[in-house]
Parts: C-alpha cells; structure tokens; sequence
C-alpha cells in the first residue's frame, strides 16, 4: 500500500532540489566532522501521523549510518509534544536532511489529520470517506497512502482502475443507458467497476435498473439524497459528491450514502506543525 | 523563471499516474472518435492565478493538436466567474487532460492567492513577502515561481545558494563570530550570502559588526522587533520569522522589518477554485 | 497512429544538440525580453504536410506561453505560399524554435509529399503504396505515419509483428513449405500474419496451396507479374517490390498487385521546402 | 569527431523499434541454432562510405560474438561491387541486425555521397562546403561527421559555439553594428565566433568595420557575389548561401567565396544504395 | 544465455568510473594520435575462459573501429601461455581498454576456472554441481552464465522463478506440510519449481510423499546423506549444501546426491590471470 | 568517503535481479502478514566488517518499517559469533532482504579482510598497501572504500585522476623524458600527480631529475629494490609491484619502500563468511 518506488523517486527529486551541487554549505562549514547529533522529530499539534517511512528513506539516501527510530507508527494520533522519531548520527548528516524529511512528514501527516477530522464528522454512520483525483501531480500513490493512515478510503487511483461516467459521456454515447453499454462493449471481460453521476432523481430512476457498481450524486441537497437513498434500497451504493465542508458532513451521513468524497483532503489539507528539536551528544 | 525542466519531469509523472497503461477508458468507450470539444476553465473562487504554462504543457503531451488559449497571464487577478483558458480538439483528448492540467493550475494559484494576501497585509510598508524551504518534494521550483506570481519574494533555493546559520551551527563552531568566521573560510570567494538567525536583541549585538548579509529574527515579539529595527539601523537587512499569520503581518511589517518569511505559502496553501466547463462544438 | 512517446524523446535530442548548454546566444544577446514575434510557416513549394503535432511540441517543450495555431492539418496538399502554422510570442522563444521546429516538418513533410507521388502514380488502380522497414534509426513510427498522411499504407512496423520468409529462411528451413510450418509451429495461436517472397513463378506455385497471408513478388518483371496476378486468382495478396521509381509505378499497377512497397520513400525522400517568416510585434 | 554516445543511443532506439519485444520472429522460427552465416554488405552503386563503426557497433549489441570485417574505411569512395563490410556468426544474428545496420549505413553514406559531388563541383578553387543546421533530430553529430567523410567541412553544431546574426536580430538591436556590439556585451571573453548575414553590398559594407569572423551572403546573384569578394578583399571570410544546386556551385566557387553552405546535404540526400549478400557457411 | 543487457549497463559503468571526464589521461597525452597498436590477451595461468563476448562490447563502445578477434570461446580451456584474443587499431583506445576488458574476463573467467575444479572433483558420478544466489550484486546473470561455461548448471536466477522452503517459512506456515500446500495455493497453476530445506531424516521422511521438485540437504554428514539417497530411491532430486570444499566433494558425490550446490564459485573465486601484451604495429 | 550514489543504483540492480517481476514467491506464500523477524548478521569466521551502509540502504528500499540496528561498524575487526547488525520488522521483508544484504556485506567484508592481512603482513614498516584499478566492473568506489577500511591505502581512482606512465606509453613518446614533458605540456597546470613505471635501475636513474610524484618498481627482485631504495634516497616515492603474495610482503616492506600495491585485494578477495540467525517475535 505504501509505495516506494515513487517515494524513492520524489525524495531524489527533493534531495537535488536542495542540495544542487554544493549541498548544504552552512553545516559543512561550521560543525566539526565529530560532531554526532541527535533529532527529536516532536509534534507541535494535535493530529494523525503518516509518512514515516519516508524519513527513514531520506537519511538511508543521505547517509546510511545515521540511525532512525520510529517511535510512532503511521495512523498513530499524536499530541502536541508527543515525540514521533528520533534520528542519530553524524551531526552534518542530521540537519542536511531535517527539512527534507519534515516536508514529507507534515505533508502526508496533514492530510492524514484532515482526513481523521472528516472521518470523525461522520462517526456513528455507516458512510465512508473517500478521496479524489485531485493530488499533487507525482504523489498521487503516497496522497492515498495517508487517506487510509487517516481512516479514510481510496476512491480509484486514475482513470484506468474505475469507469465513471459524467454528463459529457452520456452526452457522447445518446444516452445513459447508452453509455453504460457502450463501456460494457469496449472491454466485455475487464471487471473494471462502473460508476454513474447523476444529478437529480430520474436520472437515479434511470441508471438503477442497469446494474453498475456506484452512483455519485452531484451536488444534491441532503433532501435530495434522502430521496435517493430511499429510491435505491440498497441496489446499489450511493457517493455524495460536490463541495463537502467538515460542517456539513454530519448531515449528509445521516442521509445514508454510502460515501462522500473530498477534494479538499489532499488538494487544500494544510501542513501538520512537526519539528525537528536537535540536542548535541 | 519558470522552470520548464521540472514542469515537464512533473507532468510524466503526473500523467503516468493517472493513466496507467489502460488509459482513460470512459472517454474511449463512450466519446466517439469524431466528437470535438470545447473546455473552458473558469475561476470558481477570487484569486490569483499561476501554472498556465503548464496547461499547454499537459496538453501538448496528450494530443498536441488541442488547442489551448490563455486568456489570463500568470499573476492576472481573477474573480469568480473569470475566463482563464480555453482549450479545443478531440474530445477524448480534452477530456483526459482535464484532471491533470486543473491539479497544476489549482495547487499552484492556491499558492500564488495566499501569498497575495499576505503581500496585501503587508502593504503600504516596505515590507516584503517571502517564502521558504518548506515546499512540496519534487516542486521547489514551480512553488517558488508561483509566489513571485502572487507579488512574493524568494527566499534562498536551497542549501546551496545562500549560508543560513542556525543555533546548532553557532554552537558546532563554538560562537556566532566563529562561525561567520568558518563559513568566510570554507569558500572564500564564492560570493555565496550569508544570513544569521538570531533569538534576542544580544546575539543581534554580535551578529551586527560581522557584515553580513541579512539577520533571521527568530520567534521574535513585535516590541523585540521594533527594538532590533532599531538597533540596526539599517546595517544588515532583517528577516522576521515564526509562525506569522494574516491577522499578524500588518503589525510585524509596521515595525519596519525588511522582510517576513512564511512556511504557509507552500506547505498549507488550499487550492484555488477552478473548473473545467466542456462545451460541445 | 502518432506517436507521442518517440516525437518527445526526439524532441529531447533535438534541443539538445542545437542548444547545448549555453542556448541561443544570438538571440539572448540581440533580442530585447519584451520583443513579441509571430513566427508564419509558409510553404515554398507543393506538396503534402505531415508532421504539424511536432510543432506545438517543440514551443511546448522550450516556452510553453508561446501560441501555436496549427492552419493546416497532417495531410493537407499545400502550394507553393500557404500558410501552414503561426506561432506567437515572446521573440526569443519564436527564434530559438524555429529551426527545431522546421527540421521536424520538413522531413515528414518531405516523406508525406513523395508518398502521395507515388500514390497518385498508382491512381485508377486498386494498388495500394507501403513503405518498408528502411527507416531512420530512432524515426520508424513518426516516418511510418508521415506515409499515412500521404496516402501510403503501412508494411510491419518491425519484425516483430510480421513473419517474412526470405530465402535465407528457406535455406535454413528446408524448403518453402517447411519454412511456413516451422513458423506456424514456433507460435502456433500468436496469429502473426506471413508474408512469403518469391523471385520466379515455381516458388509462387509453392507458396500459394500454404494458405499464407501475402506473397512478396521480388524483383519481377512486369510481365512475370502479370502472370503472378492471373496465376494466384486472388487466393493471397501480392506484393511487388524491388526498385520501385515513380515512372515504373503505373505500369506495375496495372499488372492487378495489391501493394507496392517502396523504400525511397523513408529513406530517400527529400525535405519539403518550408520556411518561418518573421513578422514583429 | 565521430560521436559514439549519440550512435550508441540511436542503436537503442533502432533495435528497439525492430525487434519489439517478441524479436525476430521469422528467424528464430526457420533457422536452426547452429546455421552459421556470412553476410557481405556491398555497394550497389558508386559513392562515399560513412557509418561503418556503427555496423561494428549493432552487431556488438545484438550478439559480441558475430565478428564485423570492416574492409573500407569511412571516407573511401566505393564502386557499384566494392565489398564494404562482413559480418559472420551465427546466422539468426547476422540476420537480425541486417537491416539496422543498413539503414544507418545507408543513410551516413548517401550524405557523404552528396557532400562529395559538392565537394568535386568546387573542385579547383578555394571554396568549402558547409553543412547547415538543417539536421534529422536526433542525428546532427552523425550527419556532420558524414559530411566531413564526404570532404565537406562543419559549419557551427548548434545555437551554441557560433553567433550568427540575422535580420530579426538585427531589428532587435537597432542596427547591425548595435546587434554585434550587444554581442561582444553580451559575453565579452567567450571567443564565441560571430557571423552577420547580409542581402546586399550597402550592408556588407556596414560590417566590414566591424571585425566580425564570417559574413553569410544571403540569396545573392552571382554577380553580387563577385562585388562582394573584390569589396572584401579578404578582411573576412565570406559564406555564400541560399539554394545552392549542384549545377550552381561552379559558377559561385568561381566568385571567390570561402564558403559555400548546402542544406540540402542533410536534410535531402538521398540513401547509398548498399546491400547484404548471406553466405552459408 | 549470456545476457547482453546487463553485459552493456555494466560496461556503462566501468568505463565511466575508468575515464571520469577526463579520459586516459597518460595515453592522450603520450601516444601520437596515428599510433596502431596490437593488443594480445595471454593467459598466464591454467583455467577456463568466459567473457570473450564482454571484450568485443567493451571495445565496441569506447572505439569501434578497433577490431577485435577472439581466438578462443567461451568454454575453452587454456594454459599458461595461449593467446585468447587480440585487439588491433588506434593505440590510445586499444590501451584505454585494456584494464575494463580484462576485468571482466579475469573475473568471469576465474569464476569458469573455479567451477571447472569443483566439475572435475564429481567426474565419474551424476552429480552436477550447481551455484547459488550468492552472486555479486549487478553480476548475476553473467556470474550464471560463467558457471555454465566451466560446466557448472545454474540453480534458481532468483526468488521469483523456484521456491525454497525453509525452516522460518515452515515456522510460519506451520509444518513441511502445510508450507507445502500454502506455496501451491498461492499460485495454483503457476508451474513454479519447489524445493525443500530439510535437516534430517524426519524431515526428509515428512518431504517424500508431498511430490516436490527438489529436495536440499542442509549441512548433512555424507553418512546421513547416504541414508537420504536410500529412503529417497529416486523418487525426488536431492541436492547436497553447506560449505561444500573442493576436498569434500568427491566424498559427497559418491553417496549418489544429484546436485551439489556450492557459494564459492560466485563468491570467492579469484581472479583468472590474464594479461595484455602490446606489440607496436 | 563511501559513495551513496553507487551504492543506491547496485542496490536497485540487485534487487532486480533478485526479485524480477512476481518477488520473492516463497515468504509471500507461507509467511503470515502480521509475523514479525528479527534478523541477527553474525560472523562465521574472523575478519574486518565493510559495507554496513548497504544494509541499512537494502531495507530502507525494500520496506523501510523494518528496523536496522548496526551493532559493529565498518572497519570494526570481528570474531567468529560477533554479532554484526540487527534487523527487525515484518517477517516477508527481513527474509526478502536477507540474501542481497549479505551478498553486499560479505563482499566487501572479505576486501577489507583480506587488505587487513596485507596491511598486517608489512606492520613495523613505513610501507603503505595500495589497490589498483583491477576491481569489479561497477563496483571500483565501493572496493576502494573497503580497502581503506581495511587499512589500506587507495591508488589512483581511474585514468583521470593521475598520469601513470608505463612502456609503450614511453614508445609513443620516444624515451621516458618525452612522455614526462609530453605530459606536462598537455595540461600544463592540472595539477595531476604523475607517476612512472621502471623494469630495471638504469630507468629509475632517468626518472630521477624528472621530479615526477612516485614511480613503480615493475616486477623487480627484493635485491633490486633494496638498491633503488638507496638510489633514491627518498627523493620520490616508491612503489612495488607485480605478483605480491602474503608471504613476500615483509621482506619487500623490509626494502624500505614507500608502497606496495596489490591487484589480489580486489580481484580475488574470498567473501567473508558471514550469515543472518531469523528469531521469531
């Protein structure tokens, strides 16, 4: 699930992006080549933690001999001033990958830590919380990892795992039912799933007797899904789709979709405040 | 200024991720292969925009006979309802770049909106905006571009181009004046500026005889600021840093600092509003 | 049918060869930042355009805010003075991808143009034209599509997705008929089609009960080929091939062939005249 | 001067394109492992040879144990039955590279071939043949070397170690003296050399004061020509260019120029005919 | 067999660790650049020869029109003293290579040489000596390959292609038994070889009836291993492992085991000594 | 000192190589998900320990939740039983990584054993042990590293890092004071040590005046080198070479030259036996 050959491609990436050339011209210059450092990776926030395998590939790359130690765990809650690693060794090693790893680990573990929140929205329901095709393009696989660090659930990875028809398709096809045929054509024996948007009831009313995977309803009232959830009895399983703010989630579960997906999990989740406190040994 | 390399790297990335070997299978399935279409992209938020370039790019990587029109420039202000770009071809094509080119432009005039915002709270100062190295793995350089779009500035690219010395670099080389000293020797004449944070107004007592190029105030208070202001007079350039807010940058930049750095720009950003209407020709 | 993946690793090569690491050192010497040129390509003889995608790539690549409005389409007869593409922008850009951009067009333009020769020659007969696999290294699939656009068809792309038994294949078989059974016994259910050639009628007579898909008739007369057409009734398709010139090309059609295959096309055809006239701003 | 970094990565792309992944079917399905075979590449009309590290190199890369017999040097004018090369080794290896190997030979040679009859049209006077920039992606050190093997000299490679000023820039600048002096501004110690272009004698005589290295005489009479050279009077070396036929070269070597530069070398020499003879062994 | 792939990336790599940037220094600058030189490779010890195919690459790739004859094959057993191959042409490239190709071919050719004594100790019985995974990282496929030459057969490539149960998979499966049966259930019709770890007689006992591929002796006295072959009665292969000693193997291969598999030949085998007499032309 | 780069990319071949496309079949079929390894890398035999980086960096790409304690580190003199390092994690990881990890630890384990003994065998001398550059083909920075670990000096890295000049580098030039010049005016201030080979005494006497930065004793007998010694007077450093066993290191060391150098440590090293105890959780 957590995948690293992109992680390993992406810390390349940033590795070369902060070093260039020179590499990391203050700590070369002022500590001493003795120097052993310690790095206390501590929160300095309440939230959910993921991408801790990245910091252990970071200072592999950097300079093996540095040892990491995971004290949390990935999905772990954390308090601020609960320590979350702790990396050991040569002092210039140590700080020439604190923000590099820290990038990683406040960008995954933000967008653990709003998926927890919207997840938490929707406690006491049996509805899901699912992501999007809305990543930062080269994380998509890594974005998804901390949707379900969060407790949250993966929606399709891209547009080859997934069919989803939207209204330019059924424009394309004639119809609906059109479309949905028209995919079933394409690649009979594929098992790729099929997921219909709707946006009101007869378009619902429509899609029901054709037997697909899921129905996304687009930005409906919570009226209108109450209304959808009664009219499907279960046929078939029921997304709520379409701005969906933490305020709002409460009501939409106890419609009883089935899921609601979010953009904002991993398109606008804000960074969660880590630190690297340093001590000297 | 605009980096075309990562742009381009990125994009691979992003669109191997989202197509997988399959492709877009609703579009092939239900588009006909005639079917032209037209996708234009509105703002659905106020904002500033940033990543055009990358729109044509992605583009261009899908089917380069789609047409794509910039109607904004990156750094245009935009309203909700604001006509950004247009693009016209194939319609599969048009289609199975949507996802993609929106992640670009969103993530990135989410960046270039906030740092806006802060350049605004900052205004009638001369107090300038900027960012730092707490960017997204793999997007330092189109992050960096993106707040020079919304009125930023720069800060150092990474650890190479500027010496930025730290607590731990102070006591690794055994005083502040010992390690100006260090850094002066290690690369005599690479021309390379140096930049020295300090925590109290004494360690800004040591740090203003030496000549450098510019004092970080660290988690300063504005009162210490405004005495570190003075206390300068003009000698060195001062950075103000730690956790500045909208709410708290009128204030900061009142007390006359020349700059104010802020990890939000890039790491706590939320995407800009954008969507993609399809129209049928 | 074009091929994206080998245009922009060609692309690639090519602006690294012509910029090396210092670019264009006329234009960034010469040409003030705020210079805008419409670049005009226009043709400077007749002929048939193949290759227009690779434009839009190419300024894509080295600036994507430059437009590109594509006039024509891969495929279109042009004379001598149309106008086949602008492009438009910042004038360093326009100047630094002019020669880039011509090299590509021309040479498809160039295969397009003696294609649709060729065709025409063969015109009032049902031979269709193939080119072959005398291609240029690291050009097979964006020549095989410059053909198309011409008029041509297209033989195997290589020899991995066409059996031809020559005669060294006989040799080492055998004979003809133990050649076609190895084959069909070395991937029995891969359904590759086999094309057999043959220099005389004996070796016709033996290939034709095997039930193969195509004969290749090597360098026959034209009166052997006429025997060859009324001795094979339509039973398999038949190929003529070897030094194939346009004046020879009518009488050959004429002798009831399915296909000509002509190597001049890849690897002889010489460029179409095009050129980018500069306009200013 | 012949570049293997760029054959060797067009061997790649070659191989790649022919072979697929599925190989030489027809080879390996007809001809036991153990046929052993000799091929003998020949020229079947008169020319220059060039490539022929690159049939060493193919067979190196498709099976090292096949040895290559390079009986002509590049450079070598061959005759209609001059035996070239031969490769023998295993037969289905002999067999699979053939055709690469060709088509690079082929192609190198038929440019060699045309820069050569260039070459004898200027025979008995001073001036050289040029190539141009007007390359196949991908290939421009290749076909330069070509060019070299044919007695032809190598105009600028790139962008990059030549300036050459042109109308547009010209127009940039503000007049050709203020075009050259913002080059030498530009990077003034770089030993670039620079070239202007002119279309008459008024502007040719704006650069003669100029010191420059190289003036191109752009679409001139021959007659022109001749005023231009007595004007000179040898204070710079002149290049005369524009549609350069080879029934025109006599009478425009004939005018006194040092140079003569020839698009067509490149982009519209036709391939030397070549071909392999299998022998059993 | 032998793998060019892998042959040619790691000639990437040792030429580039060889050359740097700068090239042969030593040789550029003491060799007339018209120097021919002929390069003899000697065997100075007994052994057997593997790699002759990485000597033609090797040079193929720095120069190719050094023309390489490889007087020996692979497989061959030499004396001290017979001349294995000669390399003739440019003297600076002939002696730039000189110490990449011999390290290929000393290495794999020492590996040829070991494998051919551990051969020759279980001449007279069945037995065939096997190697393991214990190769040199990168190596495998050529290490493999050298095997096979000095007459050794190859165990399992990897983890992918034959499975090996061991005591800590049957700890985690529960008993032989059930280990066993998980490894077919995983993959039902996969047709992937097992193998079986066992330590003793019990164990072997619990093995016989469950119809595997292979069974290894761990560590077994030859006594046990006598008994093994007895209660086995050709119902299974048996392979003998654990620090098998050129000593020991003929003991070993009397008590009737099929294989013997052996580390040392990968991993300790030292080099063959060769060398390269340079004779001037 | 020890070079990541390499490392990273043999790691990535290794695993390959290992793993190809379905893994490692057994452990996925018979070990439970939620069982948790420790792995204990223990040594069988006495030695010095290099390469502990690489399994840090194995399991950092294989699954960096699995834990890597280094016990000893490189260069650490180790026992037969001393436990070397520790791994501990998920049960299919730790056996995943088991075999690659050692593969790297026991190579060049058995490097800086074997230097150990050189280094031990000329101890109460000034005499330095020296590698060459008859390393493993992409292996030569991490060899050089386990020779220093071992106690060894590095001679140069490859052909560009300083001139050696040997006998037919003395031919080309003429005599052994033309290749110094030779050298000396080709980069004329490089700054790259030079170093001479001499077979007999009456070289070394040219050598002498020419002030170069060492020279190598060829082949020479110990009474031999004892007189150059005395000839030199310490005026340039000395090496000796060629064939240097164990047993003849102290008296060659009692000669009193500066180095001896020893193609063995690289090429014929035996892996050091060195093997992973699985604990279960």
């Amino acid at each position: 699930m957590f995948d690293t050959e992109s992680a390993s491609h992406l810390i390349q990436l940033a590795l070369r992006e902060d070093l260039g050339e020179a590499g990391d011209l203050t700590s070369k210059a002022t500590l001493p080549d003795e120097t052993r450092l310690r790095g206390r990776i501590v929160a300095k926030a309440n939230g959910v933690i993921a991408g801790l395998p990245l910091v252990a590939m970071v200072y592999a790359q950097i300079d093996p001999t540095v040892e990491v130690r995971l004290i949390c765990r990935d999905g772990d809650t954390v308090e601020q001033g609960t320590l979350v690693a702790e990396v050991e060794g040569k002092g210039q090693s140590v700080l020439t990958g604190e923000r590099v790893a820290l990038n990683f680990l406040q960008r995954l573990s933000g967008i653990a830590t709003l998926t927890s929140q919207f997840v938490g929205a929707a406690k006491g329901t049996k509805t899901a919380i699912l992501d999007t095709r809305k990543t930062t393009p080269g994380w998509r696989l890594l974005e998804k990892y901390a949707v379900t660090q969060g407790g949250g659930q993966n929606h399709r990875i891209g547009l080859y795992d997934m069919v989803m028809i939207k209204d330019n398709h059924i424009d394309g096809a004639g119809s609906i039912t059109e479309a949905v045929e028209a995919v079933r054509a394409y690649q009979p024996a594929s098992g790729v799933p099929i997921e219909v948007e709707v946006r009101n009831l007869d378009e619902l009313r429509e899609v029901l007797p054709l037997n697909v995977d899921r129905v996304l309803l687009d930005n409906m009232t919570n009226e209108q899904m109450c209304e959808a959830v009664k009219l499907t009895a279960g046929r078939v399983k029921l997304e709520a789709s379409g701005n969906m703010s933490l305020e709002r989630v409460p009501a939409v579960a106890a419609t009883g979709v089935d899921y609601i997906s979010v953009g904002a999990l991993t398109h606008s989740a804000p960074a969660l405040d880590l630190s690297m406190k340093i001590v000297r040994l």
